[in-house]
């Protein structure tokens, strides 16, 4: 039987930036050229712009090698993201019917969408769509979150740079705090983003080694944090070392399920998923201590630093990020749809790990947390076996392109006015 | 006539810290060595952990070229720091008389210390009573502030580092700021270190490049900030644009005199030498912002990464420190006391400088601004003199030693516990 002749692909980009995400987006390009696509389009601003008409050319942005590495080493959404959320298919088959009649117009085959739990959503309801109508697109989800909060896979793209910028500046922070002594001491509060998941704000134990203690606290989000205790715990410790490094997770709440934050005056805000925008945790706590010991305090947050540092990238993760958005583009070229590419990891030492893809309708809208096992006893740190976990992740760097004593972006003129 | 025979050294550092002073202090171990002298000494926390006689033989910690290479790449004052200030000689002769009895006990022929305005203070003093009282002990000052505000020098090591870091980080903030789209707008402000100079707030501008904008507004402390002035241009500049990027210094002040941080209501915070500990100015605006025009906002301080980050310094700076540590001990060994070794530029392209030595009394104390024609007219912006100024001192890396994923420091076993 004569195989269909292949059209063209669409891709997306949904959700927080990473250091990794266009790496994906490489990913996807080359190995759709490779099998023989005659165009690749990039959605602009995600499905949401996308529903307003606006897509690229993939082929004008990424025009040789050279575009193609430098894309690797470019933070943010090349292709600009959004927090879109598609309706329910019984609420409103209007949004459908217009994004189908779209992809038609383009003579779409395959819909890959870069994202996490939330974009992961989007592949699932256009994937259901699809069946209901019989529409033969396929959608396939590529992982990517430095949250690494997906469900069914190892650790998602985007997590491993994150983890090893955090390791790194936390590892810098804590040397930084050695170098001046306070009467009554000194703490240091690092807020680590993470709002339920604390995979990252436990990476900041990467900084132990023979040459640094790491952290001396680490309070994840999984787990109930008390104020009271806290003050107590700092004081003690207070009397041994007179420089402490606190690592928190931004979504640390009390028992009573309010966030620390919160506790704060300063005022929240509101994504379009309902997601609160968490932040003043460290100032707070700094706050507190300040009160009760009248210690010296300073309150970090790393903020959108620790998912942009391409500069500080981990080979692993850009390496695995393209791979994995290969991966997504072979499957939809294979067929599948409403699939997300997974991670399994083979082995630890020397790490080894393989792609498959898995039903995306058991991923979507499910948070992965960090288990209660690999957090010690009392709640104030991370066990061996996380570091153990994420290490593999961290490892290798990607050179930054330099040019005069700054990193190379991929830039396209007229990009940013499309954004 | 037979020279004297060479006795011992010792080295301090002080104030705050960065990339770039323990490879000055390297420099100046190397050189003494390399010179003849018997031990050099390093004092724990400057010259108030001196007076409390604590000191080590650097002997002990830098035993091999890797130590030495390992130094380099480590933040932080690896002996510990002190904003200690002596008292005027005639208003507490004790002090003197008690830290030269220590240097002679010590055997020390040369003193040499590691610092900024601050410290220099402390070599002029203490030159000074070596004048007064017949003492040989030579007290020469190697410079060192990421600030970039001592007198009579282009530039002091530990600024070039520190602008690399800021260029590329705010690169990043940038490119991570285009990917979402928000309906009223978006407003990143960056708050800088500088507290009276904006040569670190103004190194943002290095972020510029044929891939990227730059900050959307600059403003450096050297002059008068008008918030109301401030929320008309971010009005009429986000009607052209959905997402800026503001860098300010976290010391710009109002017509009246007043940190912008002070009119927040967060507790401020006055250090030994009367400093206020800043912090909060790029918080505040935010929030007035979001008041007046109703953006989206976000503040990012870089807080103490911006003077530790190792991982990212420049290869000019760490090695143009080496080199000032070397040409401070060599100063001290021929004789010079009471002076400051200083940095000459003799081009910029190709960047070519040397060291000389000036008389420390001409500069301790004084502070060295950037000038009022590097800002553009309406004092929004870096002009391109001052680009050209800085661009040379962030060229080239030093690669980070990785251990396991994250960059080695130099780290002796019970080093911690002395400091």
């Amino acid at each position: 039987m004569k195989q269909k002749e292949k059209r063209n692909v669409i891709v997306g980009q949904s959700g927080g930036p990473t250091a990794a995400i266009n790496s994906s987006l490489a990913g996807v390009y080359r190995t759709a050229i490779d099998r023989g696509y005659r165009k690749v389009y990039g959605m602009i601003h995600g499905i949401q712009g996308f529903m307003e008409g606006r897509y690229v050319d993939l082929s004008q942005h990424i025009t040789n090698g050279l575009d193609a590495e430098l894309l690797k080493r470019t933070p943010s959404a090349y292709l600009g993201s959004c927090r879109y959320k598609l309706p329910e298919i019984h609420d409103n088959q209007d949004i459908y019917e217009k994004i189908f009649k779209q992809l038609e117009e383009l003579e779409i085959d395959c819909f890959i969408y870069i994202g996490g739990n939330d974009s992961m959503d989007t592949i699932k309801k256009l994937s259901d769509y699809a069946i209901i109508t019989g529409s033969e697109i396929r959608f396939v989800g590529c992982p990517k979150t430095i949250d690494n909060d997906l469900a069914l896979t190892d650790h998602t793209p985007g997590f491993g740079s994150a983890a090893k910028y955090i390791g790194t500046s936390v590892k810098e922070i804590i040397r930084d705090g050695w170098s001046l002594e306070t009467e009554h001491g000194q703490v240091i509060i690092v807020e680590i983003m993470g709002r339920n998941a604390g995979w990252l704000t436990g990476a900041s134990a990467l900084s132990k080694g023979e040459d640094c203690d790491g952290p001396d606290l680490i309070y994840l989000p999984e787990l109930t944090f008390d104020v009271d205790k806290f003050v107590l715990t700092v004081k003690s410790l207070l009397e041994e070392k007179p420089s402490l490094v606190v690592c928190v997770s931004e979504g640390i709440r009390t028992a009573d399920g309010k966030y620390v934050c919160e506790l704060d005056s300063y005022a929240d805000y509101v994504d379009a998923f309902g997601h609160k925008q968490l932040t003043g945790t460290a100032r707070y706590l700094c706050q507190i201590l300040g009160k009760e010991i009248g210690c010296k305090t300073r309150a970090i947050e790393l903020s959108t630093l620790q998912r942009a540092a391409s500069h500080c990238a981990s080979r692993v993760d850009i390496l695995e990020a393209y791979e994995v958005g290969g991966a997504a583009m072979k499957a939809a070229d294979e067929g599948d749809s409403g699939k997300m590419v997974v991670i399994n990891r083979i082995s630890d030492d020397p790490y080894q790990m393989t792609t498959e893809v898995k039903d995306v309708h058991k991923i979507a809208n499910d948070e992965r947390l960090v288990p209660r096992e690999w957090v010690n006893g009392d709640g104030t740190y991370v066990t061996n076996e996380f570091i153990t976990y994420v290490r593999p992740l961290i490892q290798g760097d990607v050179s930054p392109v330099m040019v005069d004593g700054i990193p190379r972006h991929l830039y396209k003129p007229g990009m940013q006015e499309l954004l």
